[in-house]
């Protein structure tokens, strides 16, 4: 598949997006006028810039409000169509996006708009042009991909053909089937955006909240499923209008993009070939004979993997780490002493694997720095994670000990791809000191969640990392209030929730550290007797996070519940939640540095995070911060 | 009138917020239960902190889902309620709000509802409490607030009214005059809020974007004129839910909250004033006649002053002044002599007037410091804008120099107010050294407008301050595209333009300095023949703005101009604009520290600001600033 992106995606001068697309990998862009018009670099400069970088430049957009008008306004706009030519000339770009006309069209009748479309394609193959006309969601008549090509149809003229658009189709709820019946040759060009589903003006929706593919709620491997079908084989490039994208990292969001694009290809092949036997293959091959461009719409397929089985360990930091030590002991963790020949040492209860790591920067606070992650063969994903471009992370190793494949997650989180076993355990542990004699207590304990403070600017990119490299499903999301502002929640996690990561949208847009130091991050345990477990962690003198009583008054209100069970819970300062599904205790700990630990139990089949609480222990958490 | 303010408009604890209400000047507040549940300090505790900050504890709220269930539900709903009536108990409070069923609402029948709340209504008067219904605009069957006045009548209980709130009535379009029919006995209680006329799904709008009165697009005084006229004489409470509100300064926040109750005091009283000849005022005397409250329903009013003339002054300050007076120099200003008894230098053209300020702190760049508004009486004008709680700024003056009335606007630049004259001249220019001799050139010149960067968390603050404090009127917005994001830019002018100030509101959350930096600020001077100020101005050496030659391309291929006036336009490094009213030229200065200056000519009657030529500007400030 050839893979291209709109300059529009992308922050900074038209230089700079260019760089940053060769970079990322992309076949080709489009120019979106705006970044030419502002740009010092003349468009032969550009054309040089382009071939030098390796980038195709295969669309020029947009050319807007031309069909559907006055005589008069139809000569201006030829016009002003042929200067564009003519700047096309001097690019060396041969195809234009005309979409259908939003602001000055004042005549609805499709043999008019074929004429002057006519006239268009016409002038357009005077200068050696391909015109692509595509309907906006929101075009004033035109506003449907049916109606598009009907025109084009009409027309006949081999200088027109139709740019099919992701947002503007989906958006409107078309149905996406009748793609397969469109010409292959006179798809022109196909842009591709997600976006999450919202009950706005379409207008607005898409110039502020288009995604890249795998970040949003569109069904885009169907969509992309019909193309291929269709026999379609030119350029699929990202068009994403995003307020967060166009300003951040130019390099680092373009990487983003070409991740979508890689990861889409699959997600397009795997519902081609889960839908083969319904619909057949053949029209594929029928169609797409005798394309008009170059590039066999081959698609790149990606190194499987299935969704992890659990977390391995969980990894914190800190350069003085007495604290955490002494939070794991009260809380029940065993030591399991030191490893070989690194400064870390290993602390369990049960499953749960914890490695406090003491090579932190002098005069760093405690903090999240690692999670490992059970997975069938750590080669394939750590292959698989690479290929979706994810940033490597090497360790240290010594011989006979376990190589462990790494990948950077966006906050910069290290993320290890681990050989699970059936049995929960992990072979690497036999690196660390002596075995200890463990008591019989909590041996099923897990790690049920981990819940990690994502930078604003990164926020996208790290649904789609998790999906894309690690297989995990994100939710629908929460918004959870804090006396600073909403906290946006977007559980991530396995079909049998073995692996539960929560990402948290931190509402200032602050510095990662900020953010990490006000909306604290933490690793949550899952018991099975949440009671004793607080009762003996209290005996050892853990400091619990200390919730007010209103909250007990209030939960009766909702809970209507038995007098001695809410006297324990006020008794050890656990939290509780109840659905249809289960029952949900926890409580949690201080906060060291910043991160803190949570303990939880699940009964029946309860399967979300108590965020009727989050408040408070948000409330809890910023007043205890803001009184120090 | 009583006003008040729901604690979710704020950020932070319990605590903090009725502090910051307290300061801000407040009557009472609404209690918002999250606020208590999460609070460390019992209702108790709460009771007596608001005694001692003098504070009505005015609405407990929300209690919700409670109208229109199941005999089973209604006896759960009824035992949550009594919990809550005993906690109010504990409080001291005596109102309680009720939104109609949004989630467990499954029987549409108004006798079945009547009858449920008469029962709520019976309950709360065992407890002392007074329940005040509201229809929530997105109420499962209840969702106008005359049907909920309907259900408050059929129930005809002296312990159930209604609350109207604006937000819920104006979102839905809904008439707001029938509100003079209602009983004023029967209105418990009354919030408002204001909103910009977003279409998205009233939930999200209500959740996310309402802002305080003033800020946005409601016809709020109308609204509160009906609600005056049926006679309603209880609090006025702000229920604001804003995501920026509820991360920004608590304190700040709470004072920018009271300004707009008391600007929506005397707009209300205006538009009773206007009204009163159409609908007579009789209604409010009968209805009002046994009010069961005790706050009379006084609009206050201000001090009254009309929109201001025009720009007095401009200032500018630095720590090395040089580069300020190069450029004004290159630009045709006249330097007019350093003041009497400060370090400050006054430069003219025309009637525009740049004082340059040698005071500023060591090593800070050049930057807008004040802008002085010509105004009708400068002491009214002051006490209006310090009766809406404007922080006061003091200048030295020695005797018989002229005092300025100075106020500080919320992106911290100092806001004076001076005497306007007829002939646009200003007094205290004589105490500037000798007057020069002055060419005849650019008699007519004065300040256009002045573009200031906002910090995000005072972009809604800054629109009600200059509304309410300078008379100014905000216009539409509209988005800029630059390299670093999207620039949400607000006009704020007088009605005959001669005031205009440009808001902009940078893309990414950063500090107001980091804003500044990046989004520069810049004062525009208006002249006769911007050709030949600019021809001058080169003689003299000016660094203009480079406008890239891919402009005047676009620029030809849609304005169609003449070859010799494009010619002149890129020669000079002209931008230009046209629209039905009129032409636009205009060019720009190269930037020293965070300001740079403008340029214009309006031809016809030209009213906007060049906004298609934005973007190029933006360009190439960025690349000059990257460069460097």
């Amino acid at each position: 598949m050839r893979t291209g992106i709109a300059t529009v995606c992308l922050s900074g001068t038209l230089k700079e997006k260019m760089q940053a697309c060769a970079i990322a990998g992309f076949d080709g862009i489009e120019i979106f006028e705006q970044d030419l018009v502002t740009s010092p670099h003349s468009p032969e400069e550009v054309r040089k810039m382009a071939a030098d970088l390796g980038l195709g430049l295969d669309l020029y957009q947009p050319f807007r409000d031309f069909d559907g008008v006055t005589p008069e306004l139809l000569k201006a706009n030829l016009k002003r169509a042929e200067a564009k030519f003519n700047l096309m000339e001097r690019l060396g770009m041969d195809t234009i996006l005309v979409c259908s006309n939003v602001a000055t069209a004042t005549i609805d009748d499709d043999e008019l708009r074929a004429s002057q479309l006519a006239e268009l394609a016409e002038l357009a193959g005077d200068h050696g042009v391909e015109v692509a006309y595509e309907a906006l969601a929101w075009g004033k008549y035109v506003n449907d991909y049916e109606h598009a090509y009907r025109l084009v149809e009409m027309v006949d003229h081999p200088n027109l053909g139709t740019c099919l658009d992701s947002f503007h189709i989906l958006s409107r709820d078309w149905d996406t089937a009748p793609i397969e019946q469109i010409n292959a040759e006179k798809i022109f060009f196909v842009q591709v955006a997600d976006a999450p589903k919202l009950s706005m003006d379409v207008l607005s929706w898409s110039r502020h909240y288009r995604v890249f593919p795998g970040e949003g709620q569109f069904e885009l491997a169907k969509f992309m499923g019909h193309v291929v079908r269709a026999g379609y084989t030119g350029p699929v490039s990202l068009e994403v209008f995003n307020d967060v994208f166009r300003q951040s990292d130019t390099e680092r969001t373009a990487v983003d993009a070409m991740r979508s694009l890689i990861w889409l290809e699959e997600q397009s092949a795997k519902w081609l070939a889960s839908t083969a036997v319904e619909t057949g293959t053949e029209t594929a091959a029928g169609n797409g004979s005798a394309s008009r461009r170059r590039y066999p719409m081959e698609l790149a397929t990606l190194p499987k993997v299935n969704e992890p089985a659990g977390f391995n360990f969980a990894e914190v930091k800190a350069d003085d780490t007495a604290q955490l030590e002494k939070l794991l002991g009260q809380l029940g963790f065993e030591f399991e002493g030191r490893h070989r020949t690194k400064d870390v040492q290993l602390w369990t209860m049960g499953q749960a694997r914890v490695i406090i790591n003491e090579q932190a920067a002098s005069h760093s606070e405690p903090a999240i720095a690692a999670l490992g992650f059970d997975v069938d063969s750590p080669v394939i994903a750590s292959a698989r994670a690479q290929q979706l471009k994810a940033p490597v992370v090497a360790r240290k190793v010594q011989a006979d000990e376990e190589v462990f494949q790494g990948i950077s997650a966006p906050d910069s989180t290290e993320i290890f791809l681990c050989q699970g076993s059936p049995d929960g355990t992990a072979a690497w542990t036999h690196e660390f000191g002596e075995g200890l004699e463990h008591s019989a207590a909590q041996r099923n304990a897990v790690i049920d969640h981990v819940n990690l403070a994502q930078p604003w600017q990164h926020f996208d990119e790290a649904v789609l990392f998790y999906t894309s490299a690690l297989a995990l499903e994100p939710q629908p999301f929460a918004e959870v209030p804090s006396p600073s502002g909403l906290v946006r929640s977007q559980v991530m996690e396995t079909s049998n929730g073995a692996v539960r990561l929560v990402l948290n949208l931190a509402p200032a847009q602050q510095s990662q550290e900020t953010a990490r130091k006000t909306y604290q991050e933490h690793i949550a345990f899952a018991v099975d007797d949440l009671v004793a477990t607080a009762r003996s962690a209290r005996d050892r003198g853990l400091e619990f996070l200390q919730i007010p009583a209103n909250y007990y008054e209030d939960l009766d209100a909702r809970f209507d519940l038995q007098p001695d069970f809410l006297a324990t819970l006020m008794e050890l300062n656990l939290l509780y939640d109840r659905d249809a599904n289960g029952e949900f205790l926890h409580f949690y700990t201080a906060t060291v540095g910043s991160v803190f630990f949570e303990m939880v139990e699940r009964r029946g089949n309860y399967d979300g995070y108590g965020a009727p609480n989050a408040p408070v222990r948000h409330a809890v958490q910023y007043d205890s911060l803001h009184r120090v």
